[in-house]
């Protein structure tokens, strides 16, 4: 209503068409923005985001975790293939939590998809730099956001680290598919890390030549695991592909199977209350880390960490601590 | 330092003093306190614990669950009395998120552990008549605080619920116990219901008569359950023990499980860590819980339910909708 800065209103104003047109340079800018940890920025990215939201249709978002080396990328290029062919406008994200403290980046190489990456109708950004972890869910789910704005479905994301990514992951995607190698170990590690039970899908890679056989014992240990553990949707057990990103063998069961499973969790109403949930608990996320910051800036008021340590070590009631919290927010 | 009524603070110094003595009548009183809504009763009850906080020793806490009917009762009774043996000092709870619909109530027959309930040196609480959802946690924290408070120890929790009361009840002890009858379907349940991976160790109950050869083949089952699923602890496999509180083979067994993976978990730093992390949860819950109670009670600020609502529909931006609420908190 009132005037804004130039800066905070033209080239939202401009960015926001031209993503919505689909042009792969403004949502590369558009992600840019929203990556960015300056003020001004911010409010940039809040001010496009809050433009974009409402003409929206949600994508399928289908999360891919797995080891490194399990063949996660081959699959997403393979996957993107796929949906392009059926005249979809894939794009793939990177989630990478850790890349902050191993200071690499996951699809940092882009010509890992050189294939996919020459669609005009797909595309795909390596993660970015890594700055501290808090930040990453909320880039993640705006960067998802905005490729949905530019008409990209579905949003293929991949994670890269150990546990937390993955579930980190779950609150953003719709599906997610875990990528384990035969006869590896993953399929162990995967269950001590309490990951199977996240999957909706779990996608026994490397079928080809040699490992043929040990995808087809995993095929076989995966189903029985699968049996055991409980899927992430009661009702809708886990079901395990074979795939080969080489041969192409598996691909487009696979691609059939996500398809089937969106199909039944939408139907039971499960995808629309299960995204429901995600956002509602990104906005407490968010006041979480809002109020740690605020506590934390105000000179008065105890500071969030200290009230957190005195509840940690049992000195302080968690009501009270949290009364005090309000309270100085209040004050 | 300054005055306070009469009612919030003589009962308070009478009762800390009572309760640190061991008396049950003041603990019963205390509890009462703490499980009441009104708002002078809450202000009695937060000085009541801040005055008891200093003197508290932390009691081995363990959580009891399992399907209705699997002999949870009749276990919690049995490991009782051999706490009571031991020269220790048990205390029973009861948590039931779910009575505030059923309108009934666990442990509401206290006639159930008569044995147990005949020994001075324990005590037994009912659960509570149903309230609201929100202050069942925070309740029960500060149930199993008083009893440590009274010198109890162990703290055994009795869960009964579907699901959610295992998950609320794994915040709040150290050792989760999942009780389950042999041959009724109780194991594939708990596992469909994601509840096999909270356990640190898994009773297969009523192991006598008929049901022996049962209880066997469930242990066995279990076993490869548990060795596949993960436990709540990486690195700290659950364990299954066979029991029959009716013979009362397998108690000492599982009194001595208890012991050793309690001990294995403290001298890990487990312990002590998750514990630290119970109650910072704890504190983030009562914050927002506290937040929402303020915005709907403030006229001027959006409420929070009405925020959420428009972010759970996804009009609006978690990161936005967190801004107006902590800002709305603020103004």
């Amino acid at each position: 209503m009132t005037a804004a800065g130039p800066e905070a209103q033209a080239p939202g104003d401009d960015l926001a068409a031209a993503v919505r047109s689909g042009s792969r340079r403004a949502l590369a800018r558009a992600i840019t923005l929203v990556e960015s940890d300056r003020e001004d920025h911010r409010a940039q990215a809040r001010a496009l985001l809050g433009d974009l939201l409402q003409s929206i249709t949600p994508s399928l978002r289908i999360g891919v975790s797995g080891a490194p080396g399990a063949g996660k990328s081959t699959l997403i290029e393979a996957l993107g293939l796929v949906a392009c062919d059926d005249g979809m406008r894939p794009a793939v994200l990177a989630i990478d939590p850790s890349s902050a403290i191993a200071g690499g980046s996951i699809l940092g190489d882009k010509t890992r998809m050189g294939e996919l990456a020459r669609r005009p109708e797909a595309f795909i950004r390596p993660s970015p730099a890594g700055t501290q972890q808090g930040g990453v869910a909320r880039r993640t789910r705006e960067t998802i956001l905005l490729a949905e704005a530019a008409g990209h479905d579905p949003v293929l994301v991949e994670t890269v680290g150990a546990g937390q990514s993955e579930h980190a992951v779950t609150g953003m995607v719709d599906l997610l598919l875990l990528v384990v190698a035969p006869g590896g170990g993953d399929d162990l590690q995967a269950m001590k890390r309490g990951i199977m039970e996240l999957a909706d899908i779990v996608v026994v890679s490397k079928a080809d030549g040699d490992l043929r056989s040990a995808a087809e014992r995993a095929l076989r240990d995966h189903d029985s695991a699968t049996q055991l553990s409980m899927s992430r949707h009661p009702g809708f057990p886990a079901e395990v592909v074979l795939c080969s990103a080489v041969s192409g063998e598996g691909i487009g069961e696979l691609w059939t199977a996500i398809g089937r499973r969106a199909d039944a969790l939408a139907e039971a109403g499960v995808l629309e209350r299960m995204r429901g949930e995600q956002r509602a608990a990104a906005m407490w996320d968010e006041v979480r880390a809002g109020l740690v910051a605020a506590a934390a800036d105000s000179r008065d008021g105890e500071s969030a960490t200290s009230l957190e340590a005195q509840v940690r070590e049992g000195s302080l009631l968690p009501e009270v601590a949290a009364e005090r919290l309000i309270q100085g927010q209040l004050a």
